[in-house]
C-alpha cells in the first residue's frame, strides 16, 4: 500500500502540498490557511464495541484537520451504499455520524450517495472530506521535527483494531476492548491555546504508531528512538494482540495520537494532556537522536529486555479494513 | 434515492446550508465564501468513449463548484480499490485524473486509498471532493429563480449516459456516441466576467435535464414551460434511446448544465456560451411561468406534438451506475 501510494498517487499527482504527505493538506485562500483532508471508510463490521463506521467516519477526518492544528468547520459525507442495504441500518449509522458531527461542533454541509449493485460493495462506504482553518501564528508539521524533541503518545494503544477484530472474529476473551475512537481536536485546541510549542503531530490510524514513526523519521530525515517499556497497551489488549499473533505497535487506533515537542514543553504537554479523559495516559515513549550514527535505522525500538531492533514499516496491511 | 435522501441525510443532517440543496454548499470562511462539494464515482465500465472515471471525477466535481459560480481550487481524491485490481488499470485511471486536474487548473491537493477485499468492491470507486472560492459579489442559486425567467440548456443531451451503456451492452449501432464529460468552470467564469445575471445554474447529470428541472422547481416553488421541440439531442443518441426505452430528458450528461437568466440576458449569455466549443449548441428551452394556474405540475413539457405533458420525477434510477 505504502509503495502504492508512493508509486502511483504522488508521482502522477505531483504537486507541493501532496508531497509533503501531512494528515491534512494546508493550503492558501485570500490569505487565509485552510486544511483539507479526505478518507474513505470501508471498516468491517459497521458496528464495533465503542463506535461504527459513522462515528468513525466523522472522528477520523476532524482527527486529520487537528493534526495539522486546524480547526476543524465543515464535512462532506459521500456515501457508497450496497444494493439491498437495509434501511435501519443507513439510518442507524446515519445518526451515529450526526451525532458525532453536532458533538464536535462542526457541520455535515454537503453529501452524495451513490448505489451499487449486490456484490459489487459491502454495505455501506463512506467518504468524509474535512475543511478546518489553521490559526495565525500556527505552523505544526514534520518539517518542524527537530533533533532532541521528545515524543509522546496520548494515550493506550491497539484498543480500536483489536475491538474491531473481536467481533469480526468472533473473539469472546476480547469482548470487553472497546475502540478508542473519538476526536482529538479540543485536546489539540487546548494545547495551542496554552501556548505549547508543538513541532508535529501525528494520528495513529492504519498501521498504528510503528507507521506513523517512520512517515514522520522518513520525511524528516530524522532518526527516532522509542522506548517499549514506556509505551501504554491494555492488558486485554495485549493478550488479544498475542493470542492473534499481531503487534500492538502495528495495530490501528482511531483516537490516539502522537506529538513531538521540544524537550522543555514536556511537562506542560503531558499536563496539558492528563486534562482530558481521551489522554489521559498520555506518557512520554522517546525522542528524536541529536546526532545518530549513519548506518542506524529511521526508528529504533528499546525492547523491554534492553536490546536495540529496528521499528520498521510493514511491507501489507498487518489488518484490513480496520478502518 | 430521491426519498433516501430526502428522509435520511436532510433530516438526520439536518443544518440551513444543507438543506439549500445546491450543487455545492456556500459557506463562510473569515469573511469568504467557500464551495465546498463532493461526489463518489461509481460508473461502470471504468472506461468508455469519451472519457473514464478519473477524469470524470474531476469534470464532475468541478462543475458542481462551477455551477455556485464558484472558482475551483483544490480537490480531494479519495479511492476505494478492489482486491486484485490490475496496477495498470489504476495507473491508467491516475493519469487520466491528474491531466484533467492539470487542464482545469486545480491542484489535487490530499488523498487516500483504502483496499477491500475481492467481491466487495468493483475495480475502482473514487470520491472527489471539490473547495473552490465565490467571487465577491456573486450569489447565484435556486432562491434567485424568478418568473420570467428564460430557461437554457448548454448543449445536446444524453450522450455520457448512451456513450457508458453502449460500452456496457455492446451497442455496435451507438459506438460512435462520445460522453460529453468536460469542465464548464472557464465557461462559467467567461459569463460572469461579461456581467450577465445568471439567477441559477444546475449540471445534468444523474437523471438528466428533466429530474434538474424538477428539483429547481421544487426548491424555488415556480413553475417552468419547456419547450420539447428546442431541446438538443443528436440523431444517434435519440435513435439509441428509443432502442433502449429511455428518455433522453432523463440520460445523465457530465459536461451539460441548465441556465436561468433575466429575459433581457438571454441574446448576452447565448452568444458567450457558443463561444466554447463545449456549450455552441447553447439554446433557449423555456422558462419560468409568471402566473400559473395553482393546479399545473412543477414542470411543463410543450410536446412536439403541441400537447402539454408533465415532465415528472423518476422514482427510480433511469441508468444505474452511469456516474
Amino acid at each position: 500500500m505504502q509503495s502504492l501510494i508512493q508509486d502511483i498517487f504522488l508521482k502522477t499527482f505531483s504537486n507541493s502540498i501532496l508531497s509533503q504527505l501531512h494528515d491534512s493538506a494546508v493550503v492558501p485562500i485570500e490569505g487565509h490557511r485552510i486544511a483539507i483532508t479526505t478518507d474513505s471508510y470501508v471498516v468491517r463490521p459497521l458496528f464495533f464495541p465503542g463506535g461504527d463506521i459513522g462515528s468513525m467516519a466523522v472522528h477520523g477526518t476532524i482527527n486529520d484537520l487537528a493534526m495539522s492544528g486546524a480547526t476543524p468547520l465543515y464535512l462532506t459525507a459521500g456515501f457508497i451504499l450496497e444494493e439491498g442495504l437495509p434501511i435501519e441500518t443507513l439510518q442507524r449509522v446515519v445518526t451515529s455520524m450526526a451525532e458525532a458531527a453536532q458533538k464536535a461542533s462542526v457541520s455535515v454541509v454537503c453529501g452524495d450517495s451513490k448505489v451499487v449493485d449486490r456484490g459489487k460493495g459491502d454495505q455501506i462506504f463512506i467518504n468524509t472530506t474535512g475543511v478546518g482553518q489553521v490559526p495565525e501564528g500556527i505552523d505544526i508539521g514534520p518539517p518542524h521535527i527537530q533533533p532532541g524533541d521528545r515524543i509522546l503518545v496520548s494515550g493506550d494503544l491497539g484498543s480500536h483494531g483489536i475491538a474491531v477484530m473481536s467481533v469480526r472474529e468472533g473473539l469472546s476473551f476480547a469482548s470487553d476492548i472497546v475502540s478508542d475512537s473519538a476526536p482529538l481536536h479540543r485536546i489539540v485546541a487546548d494545547l495551542l491555546q496554552q501556548g505549547i510549542s508543538i513541532h508535529c503531530m501525528r494520528d495513529l490510524t492504519r498501521g498504528g504508531l510503528a507507521s506513523a514513526l517512520n512517515e514522520l523519521a522518513e520525511i524528516s530525515t530524522h532518526k527516532f528512538m522509542i522506548d517499549e517499556s514506556r509505551i501504554p497497551v491494555q492488558e486485554p489488549v495485549r493478550g488479544a494482540c498475542e493470542v492473534l499473533g499481531l503487534d500492538p505497535l502495528y495495530v490501528a487506533n482511531e483516537g490516539r495520537f502522537v506529538l513531538l515537542v521540544p524537550a522543555n514543553e514536556i511537562e506542560k504537554t503531558l499536563s496539558a494532556l492528563r486534562q482530558h479523559s481521551v489522554s489521559k495516559l498520555a506518557i512520554e515513549i522517546g525522542e528524536v537522536l541529536s546526532s545518530p550514527p549513519s548506518h542506524s535505522p529511521p526508528v529504533t525500538l528499546r525492547t523491554v529486555v534492553g536490546t536495540n531492533r529496528i521499528l520498521d514499516l510493514l511491507s501489507g496491511e498487518q489488518l484490513p479494513r480496520i478502518c
